[in-house]
């Protein structure tokens, strides 16, 4: 089977075939009972097939000659993106959110026309890229005054365009998924390492929208710090930026278009900034009995100046979930990489901050660490294993944040307390992990995961609980509504809350001047 | 005499007392008369006394109870900044130019009655920090349907108000400039580091306002990396981000402040990321007998992800205007320094990958190189060298911008055949120097410095002519209009060609959203 036979799930994360199978997902189960009590292997169920699946009549009819599609099963695989309610709603086999129809744009020509088209018939656009949005980024919300809303996919839009060896930057289609594009700088030596948990279908166009965040711990953290220059095309003509190592001509107009999540344009191509693949490596794991030195030592390592590769910090609960360690120590992954030095001087240094902060290294340096080899595996398979989770019943989310250090430990406390009692009110029970995804000098980024037994039909309204005490827990302690998976319509009131008032006028108005029929996502950043 | 006796000049850089005396001047004027022949002590002259300007009579009063001065002392000395222009007006008495009169706020609340004032009196506002814009961002100009035009000089808002060292951070008024803000730091143990060549006298909100470049060569270049949140007062309202590491929530609203050079509200306060002093440092000079081996060494340092604190190149013109070296050598100054760790691994490989390149580096690693030192204290002084070569009459002026590796060849073959040739059109002759104050993976930022014999009265029209080619250049290899000079008025064709089309309708529509009067810094960024 080649990689264009592969299809993908319409609705759990990935492809079909990658789905863990029937002996995997048993094992599964028997984990969760262990830990849950039986009630769920009871209430696992099975999704419906696709042909059972049935769609409301389109409101517009898309023409095909601007690559447009009403077919049930384009329909379909738009309708949702990855987020806990998008794989329940999925899996119930509740597409009543189904937009329309898909445009395929082959061109950025194709593009301008959809929108020439989409304002003549008063229709909603919505940009798509790998639809793995965890925040309602691709939900199909028809527009105040729209008759109907069609789905942009970029799909087609995939190639690397140019290398400058040079510069050591590329010319990308925004369409390119992670792998796509990975194999197209591959060649050339170049490589973007920029590896979000959803790299294998999220689309660098996508990250651009949605501030994606990375491979790297420290430093270039975002996608936003590997952007040269980016190409928009918005209603009101093309947004695109000079090729720039920096500049301080006035506010960066980059920054305008990151973090957009489809508001004012639609991102078709970047120039990014490459690197070679990396020669070396130098990774250690350091444990901790107790979280708070763990916490410490990860602050020293963020404020050394040495900007470890990776810095993730595990705790015992998120460790134990991930198989890296299963006796209750915290995990310190520190790693360094280099296609230029030797790293013993960094892994050494970083190691023995942390040491003295508590952390013990028995493995001592290595290229890689077996514990973030394991680390990284489960990293990129949680994804598979959410949906798993979801075919077992089971309340399964992430959540994620950045606050300044001083404020950590109250913030983690508020989480803990609100997220806990929200699970034992809504589910009777709950676990609750925490690592950081990336540290800066000033402060971490943690990400929380939750999972929780659910009852069969009310899984969203228990998620929702969760979620909500979730997002308070951010907001009483200063903290950011998301620090990588976007805002898109499930953070718009955490983020209303956060962002100056001031700005909110601004945006609106930036909207305004850049899309003024209105055209593209509504109820993304900004209430409709 | 104590700091505070001590009087800045009206016309020229800095301090009256630190200008340049009749001892230098003469050797100075020895130097230039080698160069360029010997018409130019002949043209020295000297700037008018203060009791001789003539101010037009003030256009709208005042009020006192709002910290307003209509008084000629508080207007000359706010009429000019200190670009080239400025220096020779402000040297030939020419204050046309004032405005009719200079706020001194010392709370917020007092910003938000001038706002009030402002828009009732229909008069514009040019916020003011240090004064030291060389593009002309703190001029006087009325806006359209406006009376006249007043100046806010934050300088009582120049305390360090509350210091966080958990994360490294403190929080700053923004009128605090260079000298204060460390005074402010340095009982905690912290400093900015960020040394601008205006240090002595620009401030943090001017640096904020125009995206100000410091003195990390690599990594946090501009001011932008530094700031944690910022409070910014616009006519509509606070507009205060929160104090956070890093954030995915949307565009960044911080990037909406930085850059936008008063047009959009007046900077009060920030949170600043700040770092202890260093304790270690490394340096080294490495000399070329090649320029191109040396922005290839540059380059191959800038993609090594060692991270140099100082990587600052030095054509053999630069080098020996600056008393760096005077055999023809072109220098490239590395430097290292850490609060944390030895850094002989870093500067080691740094030193090897630029002796590679064709460099040697007979003086070895130390821990401040002679000729970085050299060349650190003719940073420093070169402003107050400037404003003794107008008295000299020379045309003497410094513009920069940033382009991709790629690009630098056939930028830098254009720059100096542009301005050479404009130098030799209106001037017969004069000297074009090159460094790199920057460097990135993707590009470096080139700094030019010319110096040319002016001829008495015409000075202003032979440097006009010499800029416009340079911007021309600029703007013809791609490379930006400025990487850290900012735009203001002066660069304000440049600009208009950089930016994205759609991006100055954002910009206006953010601009009407804001400062829905337009009371704020006419023609600057944007046009009238």
């Amino acid at each position: 089977m080649t990689l264009l036979d592969r299809r993908r799930s319409f609705w759990a994360w990935g492809y079909e075939d990658a789905l863990p199978d029937e002996a995997a997902t048993s094992k599964l189960a028997a984990q969760i009972e262990a830990f849950f009590g039986e009630t769920h292997s009871r209430s696992r169920g099975a999704p419906p097939l696709r042909s059972q699946l049935a769609l409301a009549a389109p409101r517009v009819s898309l023409p095909a000659d601007l690559s447009g599609s009403n077919a049930d099963e384009d329909r379909i695989t738009h309708t949702h993106g990855r987020g806990y309610a998008d794989l329940v709603r999925g899996f119930l086999g509740d597409f009543r959110g189904a937009p329309d129809g898909v445009f395929f744009p082959r061109a950025e020509k194709d593009i301008e026309s959809i929108f020439a088209w989409a304002a003549s018939e008063q229709v909603t656009l919505v940009p798509y890229g790998g639809g793995t949005s965890v925040v309602s980024g691709v939900a199909a919300e028809v527009g105040p005054g729209k008759r109907g809303v069609a789905t942009v996919d970029l799909c087609h839009l995939n190639q690397v365009l140019e290398v400058d060896s040079v510069s050591r930057a590329a010319r990308i289609q925004a369409g390119a998924k992670g792998p796509e594009l990975e194999a197209g700088l591959a060649p050339h030596g170049f490589t973007l390492r920029h590896f979000p948990q959803s790299f294998e279908f999220s689309t660098l166009g996508g990250w651009i929208a949605t501030r994606a965040g990375g491979h790297y711990a420290t430093l270039f953290t975002h996608i936003d710090d590997l952007v040269e220059s980016v190409r928009m095309l918005t209603p009101a003509g093309v947004f695109e930026t000079r090729r720039l190592p920096a500049s301080g001509a006035g506010p960066d107009p980059n920054r305008w278009v990151l973090g957009s999540e489809g508001t004012l344009g639609i991102i078709t191509e970047a120039w990014m900034r490459v690197v070679p693949k990396p020669t070396r490596r130098a990774s250690a794991s350091v444990r901790f009995t107790r979280f708070e030195d763990a916490v410490r030592a990860a602050r020293m390592v963020a404020q050394s100046g040495l900007y470890p590769t990776n810095c993730r910090l595990l705790d015992s609960r998120e460790a134990w979930l991930h198989h890296v360690v299963d006796d209750g120590s915290n995990v310190l992954l520190l790693g360094f990489e280099s296609a230029d030095h030797e790293l013993g001087p960094w892994i050494d240094r970083a190691v023995a901050l942390a040491v003295a902060e508590g952390g013990s290294c028995p493995t001592g340096v290595t290229q890689e660490a077996r514990d973030a080899a394991t680390w990284k595996q489960a990293f990129f398979d949680a994804p598979y294993l959410q949906s798993a989770l979801v075919t077992l019943g089971v309340v399964v989310d992430t959540f994620e944040t950045a606050c300044t250090w001083d404020r950590f430990e109250a913030l983690h406390a508020n989480v803990v307390r609100r997220v806990e009692s929200a699970m034992n009110e809504a589910c009777g029970k709950g676990i609750l992990t925490c690592r950081f995804t990336h540290v800066y000098p000033d402060g971490p980024a943690p990400y929380y995961t939750f999972l929780a037994p659910g009852r069969a039909n009310e899984q969203i309204d228990q998620w929702r609980h969760i979620k909500d005490a979730a997002c308070q827990a951010l907001d009483e302690s200063g903290a950011t509504i998301t620090h990588h998976h976007a805002v898109g319509r499930l953070h718009r009131p955490g983020y209303e809350k956060e962002r100056p008032v001031p700005f909110e006028q601004a945006l609106r108005a930036t909207k305004a001047a850049l899309d003024p029929d209105g055209l593209l996502n509504t109820g993304v950043l900004i209430a409709p």
